[in-house]
């Protein structure tokens, strides 16, 4: 049930029974080895697998974040934090104007938590509008699973090493998390990352993964009962 | 050669041969019976199309435009001209730090038009930049397609008709063009606009919408060349 | 009937029997051997003439439009994308809290052609306004006269050499087009386009331009009637 | 020495010998029964007067201003402080990068003071730039003619009542100075300032505006000189 | 009764018998031999006193004001017109829908006047809002206070020398008001102003200092009446 | 050393041995029964006493942060999020250009952490400059006392009742948190939340304020070494 697939008398049937909408907002940047689109990529699997069950919408996913201190890692393409407030406002404004009410915005990236500020502005503004919020990776059904197996979530390590994300071999073994000297500007962030990744294993049992991913799902639909 | 499929390595190669990027700007908006992301997927099939030939890189796209003429229809999401405005700069002036200089931008969507403006902008600013836009329904190689088989192009008629933008089944013969009463508010035009197309048939044989397509690959393989 | 031969009692007794307005939006560039204010000239001489046949205001020119890719030639003064929207909604709102409801811009310039995004979201906005947008040279009659006396309209060419315009000498003959390669900033464009004329005859008969500028006041008279 | 007079190579052999530019910052408001453009056409005659001696060239005026205490008068066309300030800088950067240095800004009404911080701002960041302010009617030149013939000077009253922005019969006599509770809406301010005046006599002896006029004219030479 | 030392449900209790605010708008910057947020500790030093007169509400101060041309002296913190205008803006709105209605915005600093042209736009905006403006060293009732002791009064001077702004020894006798050319860059204004007072004797008498201070209390209760 | 109680000399003195300024951003919301500027209060005190160690300077607090969702809390005055960007960038801008190189960020309100997006985006621009952000509430030595002490930290409870923040008796015991279904608007929050209070114990022993906030301290000095 994504707006690719429908035409604008499909909404317009769906709004008839239904007012919620889920939203993927994401961003382009490196994550080490795998997809520069991975904070796409998983929070829009999440919306679609919940979708499959609900048939709430799934609306085209914002493809760009806030990544300013990645820049200097080819392929991060980073946007303002005003420029993601302003574009995720439009959008909501846009769906609420013909009758969405329930909004579900599934976050993909850390620097995009500003938009949170702008959603409590909307909120203000908008009679009857229902916000939620879901950044997957700090729920805390994710830090359950990473615990029960031993593992540190952390960027581009096996937390976020989907087989949908992966587009190239992943190294074995852990990596030692850097120290970071504060708030670094880009040219830093790519000496003290190095491949990009952040410290712990690079990968998790394919077992592991799916439980992650069914565990973040029953947040998903959770919170698309908006009680 | 899409962002999604390749992580930072990836791109880091890559710029060391080639310095070329694809930008899709599109539009999130009815398209009467066809899909509501027909502005997106039209100017990607030609962006993969070429990236297929050439292997310049595709960045992701920008799924939403401007369009707040059509926000009376359901599943019209618009985005302010400022917003979009910013969104583009944003994602060149990323790209351009890190050693991209060629963009061509494929848009698909006739509103986003004020981008250009912004373009001339950024090339005032970037030294050795290169821009390049694409609003493939405006080239002369459409026109010649389309009156080579006696077809008028118009908003969602048979211009946009490809197998992967329609969703619905499309209806037989042709519509009246709507008389318009000016620059027009989004309830207006609902009411104008009726199911959305602005007139002409609402399908193509299959071979015309072949030619078309190869006809618009062929320029944007021609852009692409920077000459 | 213009804004500097008025005060405000009298805009009061116009807007007891008429709310149109007429706002002239130009630019301040380069225009080859022409004034630098042709585009303002142009759609302000169509205004002074449709108000003296129909007595509707003519609200002060907006002297500056978005021209940065003339920016090398000295004397365009182009201001940004942004700063013209924001120039053109509030005179509108201006005038509409004050009874205006009917406005039509005459612009002058293409590269102002983004004001009409913002003027969308306006008439979303602003109950019971009606906006007319009219940009005399890509009118059909323009084509029409154009193409009777096998002339071919462009930018600082016969199109726009009126006696009201011309400043200087214009040279006999024609110019051959340039070859434009892509999307220039303001340094490759003063390069390309030297005098700055886009090409084609400098100047045409006198009747010509009569024939021209009665064809465009027709269309402006027409719009007049917001019929 | 107006623009509009001028082509693109007039300019540019100006600026071989002269990088002095006159900008005029004016207001469409009400001016009682004065002209809505008083603010525009005075500080434009002082600089055609100045520009008639030292051929300094004037920019196209501004021809709206901050006024929104105004908006209850009809034909008072306001705009956002922010978007005057853009305006004025993007006037000023477009001439500065051509060559001119040297800007003397002539402004027409109170309400645009917030132009100034806006100078300051870019005066910081362009090198070598020379920015003067002139707002005429604080002049204390302008003080010493009214006191000399015993006449208060305020909003609309003989101190604009030149000639050249009379559109109207003056009324005889003196207008008492209304109460002025604080900072008014448009709404109040129209009830309070009636006919739109601030108080004093509606016109003068003609020779006292000549005597006017040709003080603020020295001032402007003055400035004009850049010492 | 400073915000400080107040909490929600005192400033609830408040609302049930009073609708007034009293908003402290500053700067920081370089005063000379005096404190750097002079410009801030003589409002509020007016407010509070008003405040224990009258049980006025006093906002927190905005310690940043507008102070372009005096960033090139160490400490002053200058933020942009457009900065101080929207942080004024929102903390009017926000105690404007909590049920204050009358604010008097206590300015101390010269650069922040552009503050007024945006609280005319609020009043437009916002119902049965009452909004007054001090700027206490443009009353007439200090002119009085210097003309009386025969002191002139200018930037960082003997009459903002009060025993609360300094904060070291004060030079004796008098300075000589440096020559203006014209709106200085940063660099320029702290080569001409040297230590940075403007001219004239550098401290009065602890008599006069109350007696300044006593007549802007006046004014200050006077325009806390509303009436 | 705080910058009220110094001139532009002590600044310029202090800039010829050191470089680092410490910087509170704050807000001005309810905080049940403990005052409005809690959030400036706590930030602060910690500033004045690394600073009585360090001699490091402390820059005037911005009290205001944003809080959009407190807004139906009398007393809460927030900001937009856009408006605290700019906010601390001029600030930071202007401390850069005067030879400031390393900034301490306090922060004291969790809405405000849009703040370090705009941080990066600085850190890109400006070249040596050094950020550090610390947010008192969030730092694993403010878990550790709480811990030790079985102690929940939440807003408004135990953990900001600093004798500096307490204006009122405080209520024995503990507070349930209560139910927070999704993100809310103010009147929901004012709703759910009652006296403000988000749960747990309404005060501690002095003992334990002062080993949280001496863990604070240790934090904050050890960031001041910006090794």
């Amino acid at each position: 049930m994504r707006f690719e697939d429908l035409n604008w008398l499909d909404v317009d049937s769906y709004l008839q029974q239904d007012d919620r909408l889920i939203l993927v907002v994401g961003a382009c940047e490196q994550h080490a080895y795998l997809s520069l689109l991975t904070d796409v990529k998983i929070p829009l699997a999440l919306a679609e697998a919940a979708s499959q069950k609900t048939h709430v919408l799934v609306a085209p996913p914002i493809n760009f974040g806030v990544s300013p201190y990645f820049l200097a890692y080819p392929g991060t393409l980073s946007v303002r934090v005003t420029t993601l407030l302003d574009l995720v406002e439009d959008i909501i404004r846009s769906a609420y104007q013909q009758g969405f009410r329930k909004f579900l915005i599934l976050n993909g990236h850390g620097g995009n938590d500003a938009v949170r500020g702008r959603l409590y502005e909307i909120a203000n503004q908008l009679t009857g509008i229902r916000l939620a919020w879901y950044a997957w990776w700090t729920a805390h059904s994710v830090e359950q699973v990473a615990q029960k197996h031993c593992l540190k979530p952390s960027h581009a390590n096996w937390l976020e090493a989907f087989p949908f994300t992966t587009v190239a071999e992943l190294p074995e073994g852990e990596k030692n998390p850097p120290f970071i000297p504060g708030l670094m500007d880009a040219q830093q962030a790519r000496q003290v990352y190095g491949d990009g990744q952040f410290g712990g294993a690079y990968q998790a049992d394919e077992a592991v993964m799916h439980e992650l991913f069914a565990a973040c799902l029953q947040d998903v639909l959770k919170l698309l009962e908006f009680a």
